[in-house]
């Protein structure tokens, strides 16, 4: 077992990365407020590791409430948070009652944001279950659910008391969800991380092939860059922004199609080649580095081009990301393979012609 | 005008109290993050006090979105809260946007939800229009919606960046709130400041005659109070607890009726002459102190028994508190007049005798 420390001064917690760590409630106890928890988690991950996480804390005397969500992005809305709700107070859970996420991004964001609002705040604690979410998504405190207007619209900062990447259930994982997770693993080597980056573009397959070394090597390494991204700028005053490469033309296409029809690595993808594309326009990329980018994203098996909405429609929908300042545009773009920079004065017609560029 | 500070670390923030202060643009300015801002209010203070608002900000080049909503604790909820995300996105706002929240507690608690969570935090400013705002509920950072099986069961902390209490506010006050108001005056008498609980019993009429100097001097009073609790106790660890003198019980009242059929200051009189009762029953408070407190309330017109909800649906909507810990009521008792007390070992026999003591 790997450890990560984020470094949050009183708000400070490990996340450790290993195999089979799911069913081992030791790992939990010490960061438990009360004997008593409440699991969320989904109709999909229910089945799998509901079990081996429950008997674990029974068999330590934890109590536990379970709400099992529907699966899906669609359903990141207040309908299933209002679930969680609903099935705390029906079970009366209190201020000392633990919230612990067990599924993917959805359901890690979808609980944290539950935790940081039932009676102003309960403790909380991520099981991620998805290669996007151990690398990305669990790490941090970002929650959020989505508004039919924006992803991720409504939310908090809201640090978890500790993170359980568990590799083992990587195994179960379905191929495309693999691939999407590949994504942000990718975006750490482009913005800040070179040397992962040339480990990646060797060693993709053994991530493919779901090598558990690979992986688990993989995780620690995701882990460590956003530990210290989110270390530096919890709140995403500046450099956390970095973390978001391909998110806002990303979050256009999710939003776009209708949320759940792109998995949101793969919109994520397609987003990073239009952030690539626009940054060559700007003169900061060489069409070899855009070739670059695209090469491993193809490898990865994701989508180098978004669906055709037109470069308006893309261009409205990203107005409304939380990024936007005065009425700009700020994005996330590349000032060389390996290094991120926030950007807010890339001219319109260049933004319409890099979407162009990488739409069909 | 007076000032008094919250003092916060880097989210300390005062609170002006004075008159005519909503008109004053220059008080707002140096807490605005940009030139833009969104007002949030109700149908009942929008046509008194939003024109004063906005001219004086338009007369500085800030411009406003306006989001009106309907009146009454009934509205307290996910339907209201997501008329302010819809009003927020549809006019684009950004995170740089300030919200202002012009009304009383409930728009107060759900502007600074709105706050806390659109895009995951913007700047927030307090305009209370009520007493009980005044004196209560627009210091502190305590946001929230109701849920139906509970008052205030999704919020969160989050301080405001300014408050103005503009007394010349109460003159348009109704009776009834006025009176309401006076519960939480008299809380602070009761539970830490047996100086202002005197000068209470002997002013209490100029308060009800709406006396500016006398409002003025008591809203400040009520603040320094509040100031020093949440300065010392943010996130209501224990001392601030101690503010919520009667709440319990009044907020079995509220839900148990339905939100909005007695006002929040009738509830939380009700149910200090229960708490009262039961502090006389555990040997705290004589026959006379309860009797002190009783008078005190029917000075100030109001109720100082509950419904006739039967003690067992009383004591069945308080185990839904969110100061119910490992099972326990924990009730704010009186250890004497001008000190409150937490209290969590009350047999439930006296409670249920209080409760029946304190029922018409």
């Amino acid at each position: 077992m790997r450890t990560v420390d984020v470094v949050l001064g009183t708000r400070s917690y490990p996340i450790r990365v290993g195999s089979q760590l799911i069913g081992d409630p030791s790992l939990l106890a010490p960061y438990l407020k009360s004997r008593r928890v409440a699991v969320v988690t989904n109709e999909v991950v229910a089945p799998l590791y509901l079990d081996a996480l429950l008997s674990g804390l029974h068999g330590i005397d934890v109590a536990s409430t379970e709400i099992i969500l529907p699966d899906g992005e669609v359903h990141k809305d207040w309908v299933s948070l209002n679930k969680i709700f609903d099935g705390l107070l029906d079970s009366r859970c209190e201020r000392s009652t633990t919230l612990i996420a067990l599924g993917g991004g959805v359901i890690g964001d979808m609980t944290g944001f539950a935790a940081a609002t039932y009676q102003r705040g309960v403790p909380f604690i991520q099981i991620p279950t998805t290669l996007l979410s151990q690398v990305d998504s669990s790490v941090g405190g970002k929650t959020a659910i989505n508004h039919p207007q924006g992803k991720n619209m409504i939310g908090a900062f809201y640090q978890p008391r500790i993170v359980l990447a568990d590799i083992a259930t990587l195994s179960s994982l379905p191929e495309k969800e693999l691939r999407a997770g590949l994504a942000e693993v990718i975006k750490y080597g482009l913005i800040r991380d070179l040397p992962f980056l040339e480990w990646l573009e060797a060693h993709l397959e053994r991530l493919l092939n779901r090598d558990p070394d690979a992986l688990a090597y993989a995780v620690e390494r995701c882990c460590i860059n956003k530990a210290e991204v989110v270390a530096a700028d919890e709140t995403e005053q500046g450099e956390r922004a970095l973390l978001n490469l391909g998110h806002t033309f990303g979050h256009a296409i999710e939003t776009g199609l209708g949320f759940g029809v792109w998995l949101h690595g793969e919109a994520v993808a397609a987003g990073t080649l239009m952030a690539a594309e626009l940054s060559a326009r700007l003169g900061m990329l060489t069409s070899q580095d855009v070739e670059r980018v695209r090469r491993i994203f193809e490898r990865a098996g994701l989508p180098t081009t978004g669906p055709l909405l037109g470069a308006e429609r893309y261009i409205a929908l990203m107005r409304h990301d939380k990024k936007v300042e005065a009425g700009r545009l700020r994005l996330i773009l590349l000032n060389k393979i390996g290094q991120g920079v926030i950007h807010d004065t890339a001219p319109l017609q260049d933004i319409e012609a890099a979407i162009n560029a990488c739409c069909a």
